[in-house]
């Protein structure tokens, strides 16, 4: 089941279903009228999704339309709690053997996460407004999941159960402004701004195999200004979703809606290229003795795209530009 | 104007105006049913809100009833984006040199701020559930604002204008949980479970003269088991709320309902005491050589007050105990 959400003019969006081909849409205001309602009360909302999902697939959904990707919002517009982590541990190993940094103790036992900003997600072909170029702008490419109601204390595998809806993220990076936050201790917040979703959620069964062990086991594919970026894949997760969510749930609960980021995917094999700049530069720092690759440009273009086994987009990809922020 | 919110089993709960002396309530379902949709239309919202509190405090509303603060959730129970800083610089000099750490760099031109979980907020007179002793529980006295939309890049004079509510918060802590996330730089995450919040938030007109240069310039009472713990000042807040909001708002735009808080409340005279144990702790530490309070236990009791020039409550206080989570 792939569930989206359509710009209406609301904060919250217009949630509808779309088919298996990203083709067709349906809204399914009688069980929920946004993808937070759905969440709240997914035991029930789930199964009526399914028999309409079933019927938009079949081609027999009355009131059908055609889906367009530009019109969606991120599929949960905005959330009560966005924690995004940081699984990939071959990310973080590059990162302290380019900048000499301590390695993080015990770093490869318990996950790294930091808590973001769920007020403002952005959609996937929307544009990504920032202040300045001279701020280090870097995409992150990243899975993540949804969450029903998550109690304290969850086990990680208890917390695969609660996984939903599995998105994709473009974790938008300002690299100038991390290292003093970094330093603070007090964790990013200047150096992410808005995030960007793919149109589309799907729950784990529409992934097939390739969602296995907690983890969306598929390539990545980023391409930077219409180049090959990188294709690192998802099966190399060092934590899973459910090792995620039980980190996030020690000391507190996760009500619905919370979303959970899997960091930069990140491979140890260097030939699969990167899903965020800054692993590039520190690439060409440990092999070149410094960076080659500049930070984004207003303009520049970003994509990310994850294919099914038939070839097909299986998020609905991400297609954003950085642009100079209004201000 | 005052407003709160009260329990109808709903995860935003029923808002309702409370009058100035804090003995009665009515709702505003014409106006909002809930704070954040009030927040969101704030402009058309607030006049209407302020004739029927005229009416309240005169004893002249129709359908008034009596007040229960027991019933209260935060005023707003969740919100998308809750950002705490840490504004009385005495607190981080103190921590500091009680555990020989290094003093942060341009800590007193940059407020440090960490970005907090908003989906579960707890009410004033709420249990705070949490797993174990050894966490190091404490409580963390503050002030906060409730601001509507906020653009990127805002001044810190134009932030000011932006603060439509002043809230008092309880910002629990888990101190033996946070070196770890300090050092990973990624920030606080388990060691900041739900935060609560006094049962109402006030108009900045509500304070008088206690509002006044961007700060709360009111002494926060704070007892631990109904004992003296500490009053501090809000007014020796080394940066104002107008720069705290700007500070959040650097990169992104802040949208309505975005909770920012001033950190624990903290006064350079020792003599005023503390607002969490931790100060307490380091003062212990710089005074005696060894910290000699413990941390918080089960069944301990927390109450925060601030009292307005006529000796009443202003926020209805927080009244809270700790207790064993159910897992």
């Amino acid at each position: 089941m792939k569930l989206a959400t359509l710009k209406n003019g609301s904060r919250d969006g217009q949630l509808v279903l779309v088919s298996r081909d990203n083709n067709w849409a349906m809204q399914v205001d009688a069980v929920a009228q946004t993808l937070q309602q759905a969440l709240e009360n997914w035991a029930s909302a789930e199964p009526r999704l399914r028999l309409l999902a079933e019927e938009l697939n079949a081609g027999r959904a009355v009131g059908a339309f055609s889906f367009d990707a530009s019109q969606a919002m991120a599929p949960l517009p905005r959330a009560y709690q966005w924690c995004d982590g940081s699984a990939f541990l071959s990310h973080g190993a590059l990162m302290q053997k380019a900048f000499n940094l301590k390695p993080i103790e015990g770093a490869d036992l318990t996950p790294l996460m930091y808590q973001g900003a769920g007020d403002d997600f952005l959609g996937g072909r929307d544009d990504i407004p920032l202040p300045s170029e001279a701020q280090g702008i870097d995409f992150e490419g990243e899975f993540g999941v949804l969450v029903d109601e998550v109690l304290m204390g969850c086990s990680a595998e208890q917390a695969l159960q609660h996984i939903k809806l599995i998105v994709q993220i473009n974790d938008v990076s300002l690299r100038a402004l991390a290292p003093r936050e970094m330093i603070t201790g007090f964790g990013f917040l200047q150096a992410k701004p808005s995030s960007s979703f793919a149109p589309l959620a799907l729950t784990p069964d529409e992934l097939g195999v390739a969602w296995d062990n907690g983890r969306v086991q598929l390539p990545l594919q980023v391409q930077w200004n219409g180049k090959w970026f990188g294709h690192p894949h998802g099966g190399e997760m060092n934590f899973h979703f459910g090792q995620l969510i039980a980190h996030a749930a020690l000391t507190r609960r996760l009500r619905a809606g919370t979303v959970i980021g899997s960091g930069t995917v990140s491979n140890s094999d260097r030939s699969v290229g990167s899903a965020c700049i800054a692993e590039r530069r520190a690439i060409e720092m440990i092999g070149q003795g410094s960076a080659q690759t500049a930070f984004m440009r207003f303009g520049d273009r970003v994509q990310m795209e994850v294919l099914g086994s038939d070839g097909r987009s299986l998020f609905g990809g991400i297609d954003q530009r950085v642009v100079q922020a209004k201000v």
